[in-house]
């Protein structure tokens, strides 16, 4: 196998934050710093491709290595974030920089859209015989990355959500009444499906589930609401903000687009706010005779960088995630992304390349098999076996023995 | 002093719920238990004053005492709760319950209205001669009630509101724009303020803390924002739910509310909504010349019982809380509500006994002193020692040193 050329790495990171998405980084800079002999200078770049096109670099061998290790475990992207697709001149500007500081490897952490602009990047290089090793690092709180098991961000962020609906159902056993809960993920449903984690006893909400892999019906939204306050005389329910109908008839207007087209729910309670509403609306007509209590949370921003709220399995998947891209980069491995391969009994996983086509721009939804048929709720013997591992220990709750539900 | 006369405790939790709100509760019926020549049986009314109408007891004596510290542990009200003021009728079924079981104390557990209650409870106990201990336990997150130093159930909100200004900040130092997040606390503006823990280096937001006990407008709001985003290119926003115009005047008249379909002020995005609306508004005619990204998040219900985010402080006092008002019973005194009485160097706590009437009803806003001139931050010279002893320890934040900001 080709060895690499030795000279500087660069690293990035992009999209959206995590709470372990400095694992990965750190996991990169700290494998690379043990090998100044192949990595001559590691440079960390200031929000993504901007701080490259820019020149804004930082030096990874300048810095603490004891805060380091505190930056890892810390929330949030410590080289801050772009969303920003490579144009063609994008691409120029990049690889003027890059001849430049005599950039040989270039690691970039991100999504899908991460991916793609790392796979541009790649395709430039070969095209123009500009010799670099080229490797996306996976991280999404989404989980909806193609190739890999499952994705370094979303463990915590599903510890986050689980936690969340544990205490929310308490809430709601408490004083009554139907809450509806926003939770992210525009494309697939993973996330919210993580609020299934939260039921213990029987009655334990949520009760419904929607994610944007069932083709959502405000009618079948407001009488399986219905049916389970009738039941319990309380309803919790979680609701992907990515809900749409047949189609991918949008539930509300949503105006925002980004750079990638993707359209803007985080930052507005507009769809709880109307499924609240909506849900009002039809319990005064069918239950008219008292009042209904109807609330609606949006998780929001809260749900992807929360400090304190990680799981040690995601924290520690995200490090090995870094270090095993720069580990093919050692091996000679010119370009990838990295993925996870699931082991079990007893839960591990295993790194290996994937290439970056197969990971760039499209997303994996939820197999529509781990969703019940009704389209309200996940399936929980085949799902939580698999999300149990990847959050693993969640708070213990105690009930009274002399009370119900 | 006269001793209580043997017989029966009744225990009922009262209100929204808290992280620790258990621990009160099971600080009153463990030590209640451990003294059955006194207290010859001890009950939890399911549902408060609606499970003592209605004669629904869970008997503590029949519980696992190993559940009962799961259930101290776990947020939101085991006995569950419920929202309503003793009226005459009410209180006529609550003593016929109470001569039913041969009840002799009652420990009520919440926050002003409760106090209320509590208060219109022992009034009518004294009034018709019935032989009745009567305690109001504090709890709230909104920390608001009258004469004790601080209330039980604030210390965990607080620590989650800190935590997620934490997260938020970086979020927000990663992605740029400006970020609102509203905060519960119809009345006071101390959860609100508890953001301005985040803050580690000098460029942290939030950068504006807005609270109802400064009267709020909306155009210094905008002029306010406009400033921190165009010296930082980005701001982070705290906003009590409660912020009012001078007068009480509403921020969102009717109109506005009927576009976003709902005026209750938690459980719905509305404000948030609203505030991020007019701030985008406002940069698009001043800052035209390029696009913005503004953001709101609600935290909602959230706040007040997130499980694994709980003050040790707070667990530790709302147990004593507890347990004080047992031993006051003990010592013969027949009413009152147990407040903090705050000693420092080293921080700690003392428990004593206000009379009812003084905690009852009527909420204590955060001092206006403790609000800057502008009203659009703390003064944290004099608001952060009260606060960090009762918060305690948050997680450590890492950033690289070659990054601004």
């Amino acid at each position: 196998m080709p060895s690499i050329t030795p000279g500087t790495v660069v690293i990035g990171q992009s999209g959206g934050p995590t709470a372990v998405i400095n694992q990965t980084l750190i996991g990169v800079a700290k494998a690379c710093l043990q090998r100044p002999e192949t990595f001559t200078r590691v440079l960390g770049a200031v929000h993504g491709v901007n701080g490259i096109m820019k020149g804004e670099f930082i030096d990874f061998g300048a810095e603490d290595p004891a805060n380091l290790e505190v930056v890892a475990g810390t929330p949030s992207s410590a080289l801050k974030s772009v969303r920003r697709k490579a144009s063609k001149e994008d691409c120029e500007q990049i690889f003027a920089r890059f001849r430049e500081n005599n950039v040989r490897a270039f690691f970039y952490i991100g999504g899908n859209d991460t991916a793609e602009t790392t796979h541009i990047i790649d395709e430039m290089a070969k095209a123009s015989g500009y010799d670099l090793a080229c490797f996306h690092c996976p991280k999404t709180i989404d989980n909806d990355l193609r190739v890999t098991d499952h994705c370094p961000g979303y463990g915590s962020a599903a510890k986050f959500v689980a936690q969340a609906f544990m205490g929310d159902n308490l809430d709601n056993r408490s004083l009554s009444g139907i809450k509806v809960n926003i939770v992210m993920g525009r494309n697939a449903g993973w996330l919210t499906a993580a609020a299934a984690l939260a039921r213990i006893l029987p009655q334990d909400g949520p009760h419904l589930i929607y994610c944007p892999e069932a083709d959502f019906s405000l009618e079948a939204f407001c009488t399986d609401a219905e049916a389970v306050y009738r039941q319990l005389g309380r309803c919790v329910i979680a609701v992907s903000e990515g809900i749409h109908g047949p189609g991918g008839k949008e539930i509300i207007d949503a105006k925002e687009v980004d750079s990638h087209g993707n359209k803007q729910l985080s930052g507005s309670g507009a769809l709880g706010d109307f499924l609240a509403d909506t849900l009002k609306a039809h319990l005064a007509k069918v239950m008219p005779d008292k009042k209904h209590r109807v609330r609606a949370d949006t998780f929001g921003y809260l749900q992807r960088c929360f400090p304190g709220v990680v799981s040690e399995t995601d924290a520690r998947e995200a490090r090995l995630a870094g270090v095993a891209a720069v580990e093919a980069v050692l091996r000679g491995e010119r370009s990838g992304s990295i993925a996870f391969k699931r082991l079990d009994n007893p839960y591990r996983i295993e790194c290996f390349t994937t290439p970056l086509a197969t990971v760039a721009k499209e997303t994996k939804p939820m197999p529509r098999e781990l969703i019940n048929a009704a389209g309200n709720d996940i399936v929980a013997d085949k799902l939580l076996p698999y999300l149990r591992p990847l959050v693993g220990d969640l708070p213990r709750i105690g009930r009274l023995a002399g009370t119900k539900g």
